[in-house]
């Protein structure tokens, strides 16, 4: 692929963004953690991987308006259409089809070339360590859900029998899970790198927000009741 | 103060809350934080401080509609009045007024009292550690605002020099320079146990993208120009 077919499918893929700012950097943390992970895979096609690195995400304005749409499933075919209107060999684009189709996380459909595999862990891989928090945590945000539920005692859940959003919901549920879900070695390994960044923070806010609510109920009981 | 008391104003509290989840769950940490710095200080008023630490924030609203308007001002004003005609003592409301003027962090109005001085370095603690990394993220959530800005170059910033909001900006704007900014020495104390878990988070952040994204950006233009 040469700079300039690069840049029509970058182009493409801006045009299909809401919120260019913030899912485009997704896109391209993608795209070089896909790279990287091809390193270790000389066999990869990088033109089929990197148009499709590009253009995985570009199906969340259609599920956005309508939440029984798949993502994956709507921005497969769109990428499909863009890459033949734009003279791509119909083998070329079937084959990004089928990347972008598997890359969201299904166990009826699992990503099966080695391109596939790659997209799908570099995607999973922007969930894990430092990243995943931040990605997390900024969508909770942006739903105005909680960071924790409190118990019917005062105490802070850590998020294990949550039945509600909240951030430590996702995370006992989502983002502790990911790690053994990986298709590739170098995937895998690169995740593990992260893990620990990710057990750190959730444990330190866990313990800041137990401890700290803990204490004060204490002192709050026995003012109130003296 | 006793149960009933302190239940009217708890009421009074989240009747002030556009968002309660969100914005309740902060009242409360800064007021079980409070509690346990008093428990250093025996001099302290406690009823003072739990009417302060409870109404603090009740002027977002006034500061959300009309950004001129200064919360720790519109709230202080609205907490003096609902205590009046609830029918707590003059020195009583004033004392908890001027508490929540001056927990907002102005060089020219600093907090006096002891319990304006416990109030503001609560509110402080919960921008320290990793409570302070998860709330900035959320807040940047909703205000749409990136993590990271990217360089001419296509490296990613650090905040130093960011000029647009990020959260690596704010992180090293504000997040970073908060520890040496209470006036307790208790508040001090609990604000350095979190201090470590904040910087080992803005640091792995930072690694994870940027070594993601330097790695990724050589392999992309070997790539592009064999």
């Amino acid at each position: 692929m040469n700079r300039h077919e690069y840049a029509k499918i970058e182009e493409y893929m801006l045009s299909c963004m809401d919120d260019s700012a913030h899912d485009a950097q997704h896109v391209y943390r993608v795209l070089h953690s896909a790279l990287v992970i091809a390193q270790s895979y000389p066999q990869t096609d990088l033109d089929v991987l990197i148009a499709a690195c590009l253009l995985h995400d570009i199906g969340r304005r259609e599920q956005f308006a309508d939440p029984g749409v798949c993502h994956a499933q709507a921005g497969s075919e769109k990428a499909y259409r863009f890459l033949m209107e734009k003279g791509y060999s119909q083998k070329f684009a079937s084959r990004v089809r089928s990347c972008i189709l598997t890359h969201r996380f299904r166990k009826s459909m699992p990503p099966e070339s080695l391109e596939a595999k790659i997209l799908f862990d570099a995607d999973k891989l922007d969930a894990t360590g430092a990243i995943g928090i931040a990605r997390t945590l900024m969508y909770k945000g942006d739903m105005a859900e909680p960071l924790y539920r409190v118990m019917p005692d005062g105490s802070i859940s850590d998020g294990t029998e949550d039945t509600q959003p909240s951030f430590f919901r996702e995370y006992k549920f989502k983002l502790e899970k990911l790690y053994d879900r990986f298709f590739t070695e170098e995937g895998a390994r690169l995740a593990r790198q992260r893990q620990s960044a990710a057990i750190a923070y959730y444990e330190s806010l866990y313990r800041e927000v137990s401890v700290g609510a803990e204490a004060g109920r204490q002192v709050l009981a026995a003012v109130l009741d003296p």
